[in-house]
């Protein structure tokens, strides 16, 4: 699943879609044809800079609160385009009232700060703090068992850390540049998420929009408190572990050891709220096929398929079926859209090609006809085509940059060599391309699976003896950071093809974000990695992908062997299952139409999560979807308008909520009750000792 | 405070008021005038007494369980004439759907039921099962420690309790009904309770009232089973004392120990909304007052006022303290209000006499053409006069059933003579009518407060070594039920006035009422009785009016010399205080009219009863009221209109599920988890002895 990119955005398609066509019949241009595009030095301000700065550590620490709890991360797009308004908006209100205001707020500015606010937060995602990075650490190594060698363990520094992601980090946008206009010119691709958010930018900076923004900030910042202060209360009763509202046995004691309970957990109700109905319903079942059924069965054989002895964290016990199972399935998962996508991206190509030789020939006027026509279409693409970016730049910079990277990356990493790393670059731009096109047809991105393949693949190169875990997971990281800044772009060339943004300023504000992104995300992640026992499962912050993330390459060094008895046979079936239910879904998407059953097959990346994590976060999620069903049904409009806001605010205000907690934990303040739950017999014991 | 009659009915009357003003220019009878009233013997249908035993089972549970938690009982009325309409008519509507009705559902079937439930669960109040009658229990004599000799404790039975109660409750009924005609038609009393149910009667059956009926009955019935939902999800969390949601220290464990807390029971969130603000606001000043700033100065006094060694619970330690400073603050307010009442009664009695002289001499014609003008009036009167009750009927009813009582109850109390009893009979119409003309103008029934004056009365007149206590706490069950029921009847009375039910019916379905409150109120209690430890004042039950009832008769038997120091001193303070505070109420209500100050002086009844139980109610009762202030912000209208519904489903939910909870309870069904609050010292200490 990873970043739930399509999150709200499949949705919000839809809806704005919809609006879309009702603003080509009125022309969305038509309503800013009085208002002039500033040159695209001015549409990177000072303002705007800053407001991105401010808003990019709020998302960063968002996304990395979601990344070392279960790392499901919801589409924070729309929050971002929201709060990134409602700031500038009110401080050049303010600065108007004044009388000061030289330049007013234009839809322009709003895109770069969108722009910067998603680049920065994707970097939180795709430095992998909390998956290849954190599975080279000592902690999870002791959680692996195997390869616990000192060359396949590195301990997490800032310093490497930081460095590392410079050198990684801005590749993928150099990388891409040159094909912005194939794609969104030529290929007209769709983009979801950057339509979506781009006609969220429009709407907001026409009267009537700007009135919807002004509410639904109000409701953000009216749940936003909500749960900052629920969060807050909560804090008080969680003077240790598994006391407070997070162990709160809501289905009972014995549903509760199976990890189904709902934690109080505003954020994941508020991502749950975000997420289409069936990836909350896919974890659900996930979860429910695992911890309710396949871990009880495999418990059971203990002392039979795997020793009794194994501590119940080690990978060679149960925790190993959890955890091997569920890499399957996201390979399966992985491995099919991978596939999938570069067939679609090779019959797209085609068709483009011969389509284009026909329009050339055949029907060549009529389609330049229909340009001039659609006078959006064309004021767009004029502005697009204003500020270019030479193809030599782009090109020098991925040169230079690839050079640099190579010297600086087996310094960082002994255990790669600059030829790994130089084979490494030598694929990625046509992966990244695979990406960032697959992207703009679907809306998924899925760096994470290239980078999935790139640990088995090099890890294996590597080798155990030479360090071959941490060579995989390092390439994991130069590939994630390529192939994922890639789509990122090109969603923000569409979303600034569409808002009459500069592809120049564009590119700047994703380099600003980027950079900003690779300092602040490891200084975000240390401030965790000191408050609390990261990546111990049974805490608070367990991040789920830090042990996946080596399990997949400690696969890769040792092979299938070391696995517990029947994983190996259980993983191949669950690997064949994950391809097939999504050959099934592809299959119903094109032949079955009329009962649209294609919605109703649960995704097999969604469902692996919960069988390393338990039920808790698909239950919070699912309460979410609840919600916004039952809204939806008293008030589809209001739902659809204010969902997003109060799903922002959830989100927000819990996860903000996340700094002072960290701050107490880090200077020792204990809260000062614990709330206990106790089962009817333990409760008399402890009664009987506190009253003796 | 004890019955909040005037709960929501004083705001209800502003709003009947307003829409009595519309019905007024288009005639409520107009609407009705085609709808045959149907004779009084086909008033009392079988379904209408069968729906009657149904909701009066229903509502003398709900009744007791708040008589037991902390005496606050709300007005019940609009959920009795709600819920009495939606059962009957959906039974119609069935019968109809099958062909098989006979006859149509009038609102004299409506008022019937409702008078008939009003007056069973006007009984579970008036009985005294929580507070004279426990009173005389050993539980509570044990908790009082004076006077807990033989003669002056008497261990409570089912039969001596049914017995006594048929004995005195019937005399209410006849010793009132002469004067109806006095009450309703000379002095058009207001009787604001039973006019705003009249006119929720009349409009349910006019069509668009029976469509808001219908709404208003949906939103009952979804609070209801939210509410009954959530208190079964609190069972389960409650394996002992201590544990559960109702021991949540929401401000924390300090606050909790002072009894500031949010104890999640929606019945008092019900009951809050319900209730005026004001009231809900003075039982938080009166328990800042008290748990907040007087006990813990008198505990820093402990070993200098009383002994160090007293238990917490006995009434020469600091329970002492709170019980007769509260007693005396409810002795000052209803001493204050009997006196007033006894002036206001006088004064309009006397202007009634004058203005009927002036009325017959100069302006009778002006009446009696009004009254011609007036089809309303002239329809209600004319149905009034119809079903006689003969006065000579209620004469000989009342001495036969007078002489009954004179013989049953010293039988049944050994410490009361016959004569006792016989001056209790003979004061007793006296006060009836005063309670009842009183409440006719300030909807505030005095019934406890004349029964409190009767406790003294009797037990210092029987004497301590004759068994005063039992005596005088046996008196005020003989004087309450009378005062009581006679208002009530009143009430009634004008109800059926204005939905031209006929007074017989109106009678017969108080007698019937009655006869089935008499049985199932002692039965009730009964079974709350067995299944937890009612009137432990750290239980759930606390039922604190019993041992401030059995206080008040310590007081009249031992006088002023057994309270621990200084207490004889706060206590006139506060009596005084009380007075004082609803004399200065009552100077600013007729003198400063400009701001309506009067609003915001606290009611001394109100405060004084969180002197003994403490804020948590007060808490749940404020948010009650807090949830209808947003609401009417929000929409006023809406808010006027489903409040009660909500408040009802609340209450009613939460405290059916008391029948549940009681079974498992007797049946020694434990709940499985408890939820336990510790300080983060003593979970140390705890989870150490879990580990090792």
């Amino acid at each position: 699943m990873e970043r739930e990119r399509d999150g709200f955005n499949h949705d919000d398609e839809d809806d704005y879609k919809k609006s879309d066509g009702g603003h080509q019949r009125v022309m969305v241009e038509e309503a800013f044809k009085d208002t002039a595009v500033p040159p695209w030095t001015k549409q990177i301000t000072i303002r705007a800079m800053v407001t991105s700065f401010i808003l990019s550590i709020v998302f960063i620490f968002i996304v990395m609160k979601l990344n070392l709890t279960t790392g499901v991360i919801p589409s924070l797009n729309v929050a971002a385009g929201l709060l990134g308004f409602a700031i500038l908006r009110s401080y050049t209100a303010l600065i108007q009232k004044c009388g000061f205001l030289k330049q007013p707020f234009t839809r322009q500015e709003n895109t770069v700060i969108q722009t910067c606010v998603v680049a920065s937060s994707g970097i939180a995602f795709s430095s992998g703090t909390a998956s290849y990075m954190l599975g080279m650490s000592p902690i999870v190594a002791g959680q692996a068992e195997g390869a616990n060698t000192p060359n396949n363990v590195k301990q997490l520094s800032l310093g490497w850390m930081i460095g590392f992601l410079f050198a990684v980090s801005f590749l993928g946008l150099f990388s891409i540049v040159p094909l912005r206009k194939m794609m969104i010119l030529r290929y007209k691709l769709t983009y979801p998420s950057g339509t979506a958010t781009a006609y969220l930018i429009n709407s907001f900076h026409t009267p009537k929009g700007a009135k919807l923004a002004k509410k639904q900030v109000a409701v953000l910042f009216k749940t936003f408190c909500f749960s900052f202060v629920f969060a807050f209360f909560q804090w008080f009763f969680v003077a240790a572990d598994g006391c407070g509202f997070s162990s709160f046995p809501t289905f009972g004691l014995q549903a509760y050891d199976k990890r189904f309970y709902f934690d109080f957990s505003s954020t994941y109700v508020g991502v749950g709220i975000i997420c289409p109905y069936m990836v909350n319903i896919s974890l659900l079942i996930g979860a429910i096929l695992s911890w309710g059924v396949m871990w009880p069965l495999i418990e059971q054989k203990k002392g039979d398929w795997y020793s009794a002895e194994t501590s119940e964290s080690s990978l060679h016990g149960i925790q190993g079926y959890r955890v091997f199972i569920a890499i399957a399935m996201m390979l399966g998962d992985g491995l099919f859209h991978v596939v999938y996508m570069l067939i679609k991206t090779g019959t797209s190509l085609a068709m483009h090609k011969s389509e284009k030789k026909q329009s050339s020939q055949e029907i060549g006027q009529k389609y330049s006809n229909t340009e001039i026509v659609n006078y959006d279409e064309q004021r767009r693409t004029q502005s697009f085509l204003k500020d270019q970016i030479p193809n030599w730049v782009a090109f020098l910079g991925y040169v230079i940059l690839a050079a640099i990277s190579i010297t600086v990356v087996p310094f960082i990493f002994h255990q790669l060599k600059w030829y790994h790393v130089l084979v490494a670059y030598a694929i990625a731009p046509v992966l990244a391309f695979c990406n960032a096109y697959g992207c703009g047809l679907t809306d998924w991105s899925l760096a994470s699976n290239y980078g999935k393949v790139a640990i088995i693949i090099f890890s294996s190169w590597v080798g155990l003896d030479n360090g071959g875990v941490i060579a995989g997971l390092a390439s994991c990281g130069v590939m994630m950071s390529i192939v994922s800044t890639a789509s990122d772009l090109m969603q923000d060339f569409k979303t600034g093809y569409l808002t009459l943004a500069s592809p120049r300023s564009m590119f700047f504000s994703q380099v600003f974000g980027t950079a900003m992104g690779c300092i602040m995300s490891p200084l975000i992640f240390w401030f965790f990695y000191k408050a609390y026992s990261v990546g111990d499962p049974e805490g608070s912050y367990p991040a789920p992908y830090g042990l996946m993330y080596r399990g997949i390459s400690l696969l890769g060094v040792e092979g299938i062997d070391s696995l517990p008895k029947n994983c190996v046979k259980l993983s191949i079936i669950f690997f064949c299952a994950a391809i097939a239910t999504n050959i099934l879904t592809e299959l119903l998407r094109r032949y079955e139409t009329k009962y649209g059953l294609c919605r109703f097959i649960p995704s097999p990346m969604c469902m692996a999560i919960p069988f390393y994590l338990g039920a808790y976060f698909a239950i919070d999620m699912c309460l979410g979807s609840l919600i916004l069903y039952l809204w939806r049904r008293k008030n589809k409009q209001k739902a659809n308008d204010f969902a997003p806001a109060v799903a922002s605010g959830l989100i927000c205000g819990d996860s903000l909520w996340g700094v002072p907690s960290a701050i107490l934990a880090l200077s020792g303040v204990k809260a000062p009750i614990c709330m206990k739950f106790l089962s009817s017999s333990v409760n008399d014991k402890v009664d009987a000792f506190l009253a003796g």
